[in-house]
């Protein structure tokens, strides 16, 4: 994941847009913790009412002398990267400033249309884009393990099941990350989910399915986010598992997606180019 | 759970009813291995193919100089307790036949109706009889540490959830034991389970609703019976889990629950007496 | 848990000692945030640089309009309890405080000596004290539990081990929570802990000793606390697990435990008493 | 994992060397249950007191009509492979005798010098030959993604922690399973894992050491053997395990070897190659 150059001797100054919001916030906090990175600007929608407040104060950590403003152009110009988790309309924009201002761009907003992503796509010429849909680096390698588990075992031998764990105010299930790991299982076995997938069971099941992909969900406390994937043959289980204990790892990976980023040249990246293992 | 008199210095000699069959070759194998226990007699029902066959050859432990008849009054003149997993109507007839010889009777049996219970019950007033579903040992523990987790905690406090796995090759979900421990959860809370559980989850569920209590089932591979209570509060949670390796448990379970009921007096005991927590 | 009597209508009033601190601003997050409970009073050592300040804007909950004084008489004159992680020696003198106002005292404070504890008892003559050496309501629980599987299983039968995992940054090992579920398994089978623990293992270590309580460290990231008691028989384990997310369930147990002691006469209570355990 | 040819119709004729042995049972239990092998042969050394009984009686399989013979020359000549769990000196003779009869020679011998491997290396110009200190898939497909996991995510971020538990009459400490996968976690990141390794903790030990790999162990009841890789950082982790509910995963694994192999040319491969992953 070492992508810095000799010669990058100093921190990397990053933009946060979106920086008043709740993943802004984490967003700073994280830039701030996380050694080789400065908060470089912080920017709003205009009208926000946090315009001119100071970025670090806002994000609990004290003072560091960073306003919040509404101009992206002036931040982008004196910075090496942008973290954003913004709205697909914002964040098609922030991608042509950041191409024009030759530097990175981190996203790790959800929903983009396909127009959205051919847009992001063009300013990926000019800009070193990074985008996920799960900016955390475990999630992200636990995927590509899963994947490759898929494919070296038989499904004719092993079993795979997918049990996620979230707090009890989560409205929906099986959670987006445990569909995520389900494609990857379905990737490295070459089938689609969509037909091999069993997302309950209750009553009279019937033996299970070779080759099906089972879900289990639990609800309960105040869990983060909890999965595991289970491959079971006979006489033996694997087990791979992705425990958060803080939501803080989104913005942290976001983070060493810029670090990772430096120097690399224009081009749109996944979270498995960071992990070197794209 | 030591219920030994000083004075019971000799094996305990046990007679397996069933003993050609599957469970009873496992009570077989168990009693064997079991220091304090001795294999005192092996019936089997008029007509079996493998009467006069020797019960530790066929168990696969070697000759034991035990041949299988279909006697079973002889048999248990002679021994100080019998183990049955057969069928209602055999254990009620066995429970009759241990009360005239005043021994202990351990029973397994699965499906007895209220007739049948009561005139087991009527047997105990001179047997000493040990019954249970689950012979288990630790299950049996778990069932019960589960309804003290569960009286203690708060139900708006902490939130309970069972979770169990099994072979890819079982039929319905959820599995007998993972009923079992959400109706000792449901105790603790003095609650009843039926209307309070939540079976399976898929889709928009909504946020969890207090008190109620989850299961999720996995199955898979060869897996003999994983089953965990997760009580998942804000910032902590107990996860009370039981692992079988091996269909054996039960086996094992019945001769330690003989050898806890030597000297005993008679009556009708569970397997929470066994583990002294009655 | 439910200790309130049914014309106890009104929110508890507590007061906070040492608020300023680390453990008391969680305490006043923790009053804030659960119901029936509400901040009385906050008190600080005199010459704290905190004095003046507003309690709840401290602990990063907005003004609540309690300011931090230096004097516990009369916030403890208006409150229903008191909680207290403070040192023993200021511990003991507002034991003696609470004895006077006959409120309630829930005591987390580490390190008392015997004359401490005689004089802290003495006040419980008038005062209603709950005091522990660990509020978590999850550990305190497990350890009864654990306490009981030990005792219920014999220990030829059963090996009982210990794992717990931390931080990176915590330098001693095995945690006191794990020692302290080490004395719950050493009591229920009735031996000391000392002499019968296997604190590590590495190299030709031989089979193991039946009876002996062994234990495991696992030291990595930012894991807040976890531990499992494990109670390993032939074909089947038992295991005891508690997870901690966030230090903030000593806090959030030290409210359980005032809210329970309300109405309960002048006395010595512990965290077991808080659970109906006792 | 599938290697088989679309002309490769009939069952795979499999002898096993040692077949009186523990593991020589087990390979013919493995060969019999496994669709598209068979028991092609059967051979120990001479003088056995099991020449001329049959395999499958020997193994609880019931007769198969393959008796036990000395001599491997005829029965190497009728097979397509031999499956082979002996001595070094032995399987240095079978692996000239399979270069030879050009068939396929799974070795899951261990201790063999480093003479030994040069013999079994030049038998590879003629023999497909399959050979690997521990024959269960999944142990083999749990060191290459912990290799790779360990690769991915920076040391100084992600603390690896290795635990296991073997049964109670296990005599020493770590599995020589949980140090291959220390190995494999230490070649993940490029360093040697002598000189970076913690094994085991007590008293007082400091903070964790970046870039250490540490070790836990659990001894208890009659469990087969389990190991977990952990990569803890801050805010999440991951958990890599397998667990073996059977020593019959290693005979099972060198069929499936065999099975791979066949119609692969000359060679010596590993299990990482059966796994696709090589």
């Amino acid at each position: 994941m070492s992508g810095m150059s000799p010669n990058d001797t100093s921190d990397m100054g990053l933009v946060v847009v979106g920086a008043a919001g709740r993943m802004g916030q984490a967003l700073i906090r994280a830039i701030h913790t996380i050694p080789g990175a400065r908060v470089a600007g912080a920017v709003e929608r205009s009208g926000s009412a946090y315009l001119g407040k100071d970025a670090g104060e806002l994000a609990g950590i004290g003072i560091i002398n960073v306003a919040i403003g509404d101009d992206p152009l002036p931040a982008f110009a004196k910075a090496d990267g942008v973290l954003d988790f913004t709205t697909p309309a914002a964040t098609v924009e922030f991608a042509g400033y950041a191409a024009q201002a030759r530097i990175i761009h981190v996203i790790g907003t959800t929903g983009c249309s396909d127009d959205d992503n051919a847009r992001i796509a063009a300013s990926a010429r000019h800009a070193t884009i990074v985008k996920s849909g799960n900016m955390s680096l475990g999630v992200n390698l636990l995927a590509v393990l899963v994947e490759q588990a898929a494919r070296a075992l038989d499904a004719d031998d092993f079993d795979i099941e997918i049990l996620e764990m979230h707090h009890r105010h989560k409205v929906d299930a099986p959670s987006g990350t445990a569909l995520l790991l389900g494609e990857a299982a379905a990737a490295g076995r070459g089938i689609a989910l969509a037909g091999n997938d069993v997302r309950s069971r209750d009553g009279h099941t019937g033996v299970r399915k070779a080759g099906s992909i089972g879900f289990a969900t639990l609800r309960g406390g105040s869990v983060v986010g909890d999965h595991s994937v289970i491959l079971a043959g006979t006489g033996e289980r694997i087990t791979l598992a992705h425990h958060a204990e803080d939501r803080a790892i989104f913005a942290r990976g976001a983070v060493k997606a810029a670090l990772w980023a430096r120097g690399k040249k224009p081009g749109l990246y996944s979270m498995r180019d960071v992990l070197g293992l794209g």
